[in-house]
């Protein structure tokens, strides 16, 4: 049974990661700081981003322009984020959870999930962001 | 060099497994079959459901009652999925797409990941489905 600790120990260790990557993920967006949200994002053509009611875009170059393009206009959100779910699945891991938004003109909920990769040192980077806004009349039609 | 040729047909496999498996869910679906839908998923609760405009469902109880809803219900939809693109990362892959839905009162176009695990058949289960409602007012928020 003792052999089983370590791994146990390195789940909760990759969890927390996992959990500190996303959370650096919301207070990137939130600072509108582009170079955390750079820093955080793998460089390259398997990256996704979906916005909330945005088509998705592909590759580092159009998700990189479109966080500059929201981080430079006059939009400023204030995000808590509730209701994280992490799982693990070796050398990746995603988190499904509800970002709240608040603006001047008004609140929304977007259930989000954020798609996290270990790169060769070991730090978990983004792959995907994905933004579902959540409808108050919804139910009626599926995807 | 030769070493690297059984990696890259594995590759391929693996990509036509997990577009397989990805059209098996639109093809299950459409058809409104409960049964194929369930054998799709993985039955745990690592699974992660996002329906167009609803909340997060987790864990595979609650995503199983909402097929059988959804299927149960009034509406009966037409699936075209267009532009796949498949991201493989170990026993675990996701494919980005969009869901065309055509439906007696309109059209609209959800942006999908779904992402895939293997199991210890080899079989690529559903893990999660997301859909986010592409909007045509989009642009102004983000999450």
């Amino acid at each position: 049974m003792s052999e089983e600790r370590p791994r146990r120990l390195d789940l909760g260790v990759d969890r927390a990661a996992v959990l500190a990557a996303n959370r650096a993920f919301y207070d990137a967006f939130e600072a509108r700081d582009i170079d955390a949200m750079s820093d955080l994002w793998a460089h390259d053509d398997r990256v996704v981003c979906v916005h909330p009611g945005w088509t998705e875009l592909r590759g580092w170059a159009a998700v990189a322009a479109s966080w500059a393009a929201l981080f430079g206009g006059p939009q400023h959100l204030q995000l808590i984020v509730t209701d994280e779910h992490v799982v693990l699945a070796g050398d990746v891991a995603w988190v499904s959870c509800d970002e709240n938004l608040l603006a001047v003109d008004g609140s929304a909920t977007v259930a989000s999930l954020n798609v996290f990769a270990r790169d060769d040192r070991g730090t978990w980077k983004l792959l995907v962001h994905h933004a579902a806004p959540v409808m108050s009349t919804a139910g009626d039609d599926e995807g």
